[in-house]
């Protein structure tokens, strides 16, 4: 059983996703606007469990998708698509509305508030909506090491969240954390804006969030 | 000599920062309205180094001086006294624009993006400004165990930025991470709001933050 889909899988994010999930035992359908690109990407990662398909099939087939394509072509990939969604499917924003200008990375301006809520509108009705793995580097999926770190998911029903959830669980090193509504995405998409700033400045790479203290340690 | 004067210094973040600094070594002019409310939390709080002042004495006495008045009165209590700052002064905002409404916290609507940008506004040229200790909880601060957790800092300057940091690098426990201009108080403020929802979803408290993985770990 093909257990997640990802629409516009052979970005960075959608093959570090596919890896980390099918490394966790997680069947996964790599999606592209071209079967052959998505049939490139699958040899790539060289790991079992992922399939290739094209971004219809994807939708057609998966109950769960991940949307990893660039932030601004979102909508209209998803408008593209409306009449293809499962009934009951859970869609994972994992977008990230960061534009890379002169004078350094800065948040694109979105009169909804975040990409998620911007996808939110243009969903259609029986398909819910959350939004996770906004704050890791897609290149950090990508390494062979842990993740080790927090994963926020925010999203438009307590359900949407646990669904969600239940997936970031089950990549070793992450622990799923419910941030509340899809709101929160504001959040979580500018926390990647500091995490890029905080690489860029201190030369390194990789940040990312765990929260810490209190009962929390 | 006293290092650092707060404003608004008997609420729990001023106490709790009093308290921190004070146990670094630095010392700390507690400032309030009232000579009297000073002098009972200084009392209270039990360490060496703090002294009790009115607000304008603090602004008067010191060439750093943290505000820890609530957010909605900062500029009032900043145009009240802006002919009083000194020199080249350091101001240190820890405000936090979070509104505690029916249904839960949310963020209150500041037309400059954040809290900080606003006080920049209403501050005399020669004063600097930075933001700071926005994401660690004023109870946090007044417990006493170790915060073991990062501080970012964002600033209007450089300079401005380095003294923070090196404020902020003066408290055991707590790595000072400069999270670039003062732009960035529009996501540190935002991670308050995170910090708050996860503890009151999870029951727990103290929420903070700490940047892990690839270089940071």
């Amino acid at each position: 059983m093909i257990q997640i889909g990802i629409v516009g899988g052979t970005g960075a994010e959608g093959r570090g996703l596919a890896y980390r999930f099918a490394s966790a035992g997680v069947r996964v359908l790599l999606g592209s606007r071209d079967r052959a690109r998505a049939t490139a990407a699958v040899g790539e990662l060289g790991v079992d469990g992922v399939s290739a398909a094209i971004n219809s099939e994807v939708l057609e087939a998966c109950e769960t998708v991940v949307i990893a394509v660039p932030f601004d072509h979102a909508v209209d990939v998803l408008s593209e698509h409306a009449g293809r969604f499962r009934p009951g499917c859970l869609l994972l924003d994992v977008t990230v509305p960061v534009v890379f200008a002169r004078g350094g990375p800065r948040l694109a301006e979105i009169p909804e508030g975040s990409s998620a809520e911007r996808l939110r509108r243009h969903l259609p009705g029986g398909v819910s909506l959350a939004a996770a793995f906004k704050t890791i580097p897609a290149r950090a999926l990508l390494e062979r090491e842990p993740l080790d770190c927090d994963e926020f998911v925010c999203g438009d029903s307590a359900e949407a969240r646990a669904r969600a959830m239940a997936l970031v669980g089950m990549i070793p090193g992450l622990r799923p954390l419910d941030a509340g509504s899809l709101e929160a995405a504001r959040i979580l998409e500018r926390m990647t804006l500091l995490a890029i700033g905080l690489n860029r400045r201190y030369k390194r790479h990789g940040a990312r969030f765990k929260v810490v203290g209190g009962g929390w340690a």
